[in-house]
């Protein structure tokens, strides 16, 4: 068990094929898990080039549970994503709020020796996730970030079905946001740049979908209650904000670097939130399995190797807006 | 009563007295008021060289009312502030959220002819406020706009007693955000320039100070949770936003000109809301004014002539930051 194969970004952008060695004993409640499937996401786009163990959309089987492990047992399917540790004791865990957590473990700043692209992986159970017995490995994946991040956004700051949601961008985070605020009941406007993507927002449960480009006034039928922005680059809020609600909320969901700017006075006049949201706490992340199950909500994905040509293609792919909507790796025989 | 007197800004940035003229008879719920007093505040600034009625936190005497009134009567002491009607039947206003109403009269944006500044004004009878007794008017001027600002943004979005509010500025919003928030019994972290000051902060009710020019680093006993930004400039976020605690909402309170900006990731990882606020609802504006009865919460003002000489001078000195902390015109006898 102590060494796996990893792989991790390297200064040429072609992610690298190495082992990571771990104690002989797993500890705590650490628990080995041998991986199924990754889903690609965005932000490991980031690290693409950083001397990082890659991904954070992990599915595998448990082959190995630590000392003070509660639930999991070997042979359990489970999932995880961007956090990998909590407290259990600080005031965001205490209040259900745990991707917060003051020693919460993130992709990126933790754990940099392994991820989900790999062989194996060690992790705490508490940030470990049972998949649905319906739910397959590669549909599952994509659940662990980009799907708890959407459906986060919607549950956590109490969307109501009576809402009109609107979805900016129709990628990864967008055709699952599509899928989720369908499901929750709520009138769903998707904006996008063309019409090449209209057809597909419609099958996935969008009520309108907007074209965007070009237009310098913008039409939906109901004004926007809540916008979850899934484009990688900022709107422009002089042609959204008109079709906001009063009191609407903007949920900048796509970590990009820079400022997040917005005309201060309309934001003030029209009482406006902006809500920033990680990821999801667990119970959330729970709920979100629970609900993608009981209502088949499913990433459409394409499959690639979990080889250092397999990740490399499916990177590229994604950099040129070629994904149809989320990558997900999957070991080679 | 027809025609009185208004003042009137004026492209020299000098306001002018002008006169107004109404109906013979008073329509609907509208009443005829006697100015007693009006604060003084920063959006009255931008108008300063517009041709539109200063003035938006009056006092006055009721002299006569409309067909339509259900409440007030002849000799009753009532204020008004930003805006000026209600339709009563949108969706704002049907969930207690008045202040988004579809009809909204905003001040800079409807009823030009009048404001505040003057001898008398005609307002309906749904945007004015009762006074309590034991309130002066030169005391209760200031409450109708950043009274009402600072404590709607405390109330409408459920501060704790047991949160740490923090105050960004210490003038005519900050002074009373500070009275209202200790009042709310929360620890209240004043952030301010330098350390002129301190001392009244404290004796305003503030649990600590913090001076924050050329400081790389803030140090407070708790993380702020919300933080009330009461100043003309933006914060430094690289500087306030690791004093917040996690899932912290920043109220921008000011109105100026230009973006609203803040790094984007930090928004994202740390759940920070950002909350747009404008002035109160009907409620909460009610409420304010019996909260403020309740613990003697009172501004500190500066008294200015309601005339032209007095407006200007008032004008500069606010203008400057000289003004202890709201200017108040009255009428000269």
């Amino acid at each position: 068990m102590p060494t796996f194969t990893v792989f991790k970004g390297h200064e040429s952008g072609a992610p690298k094929k190495e082992t990571t060695t771990k104690p002989d004993e797993l500890s705590g409640d650490q628990v080995f898990v041998r991986i199924t499937a990754s889903g690609l996401c965005g932000t490991d786009m980031h690290y693409r080039k950083a001397h990082v163990g890659l991904g954070h959309e992990g599915i595998g089987i448990v082959e190995k549970t630590g000392p003070l492990c509660k639930v999991l047992k070997t042979g359990d399917r489970v999932g995880w994503g961007y956090n990998h540790s909590f407290c259990g004791r600080c005031r965001e865990c205490l209040t259900g709020n745990d991707i917060y957590c003051s020693e919460r473990a993130l992709y990126g700043f933790a754990d940099l020796d392994q991820g989900s692209f790999g062989s194996h992986a060690v992790w705490r159970e508490v940030a470990l996730y049972k998949i649905p017995d319906s739910m397959s490995d590669e549909i599952a994946a994509p659940l662990q970030c980009a799907g708890a991040t959407v459906f986060s956004a919607l549950q956590t700051y109490n969307t109501q079905s009576s809402e009109t949601v609107g979805i900016m961008g129709v990628g990864g985070l967008g055709h699952l946001a599509i899928q989720f605020a369908s499901k929750f009941g709520c009138r769903v406007v998707v904006l996008s740049g063309s019409e090449s993507k209209k057809d597909e927002a419609l099958r996935l449960g969008a009520h309108e979908f907007v074209a965007t480009r070009g237009k310098t006034e913008l039409k939906v039928s109901q004004p926007i209650d809540r916008l979850l922005v899934t484009t990688s680059f900022q709107p422009n809020w002089e042609q959204i904000l008109p079709i906001l609600s009063p009191r609407a909320t903007i949920y900048p969901l796509s970590v990009s670097e820079g400022d997040f700017s917005i005309p201060n006075n309309l934001v003030l006049i029209n009482g406006i939130t902006i809500q920033g949201s990680c990821v999801a706490s667990r119970l959330t992340h729970e709920r979100m399995l629970e609900f993608a199950d009981l209502h088949q909500i499913k990433p459409i994905v394409q499959l690639f190797d979990m080889t250092e040509e397999g990740i490399l293609d499916a990177m590229e792919k994604l950099d040129q807006g070629k994904v149809h909507f989320r990558a997900v790796l999957k070991p080679v025989a």
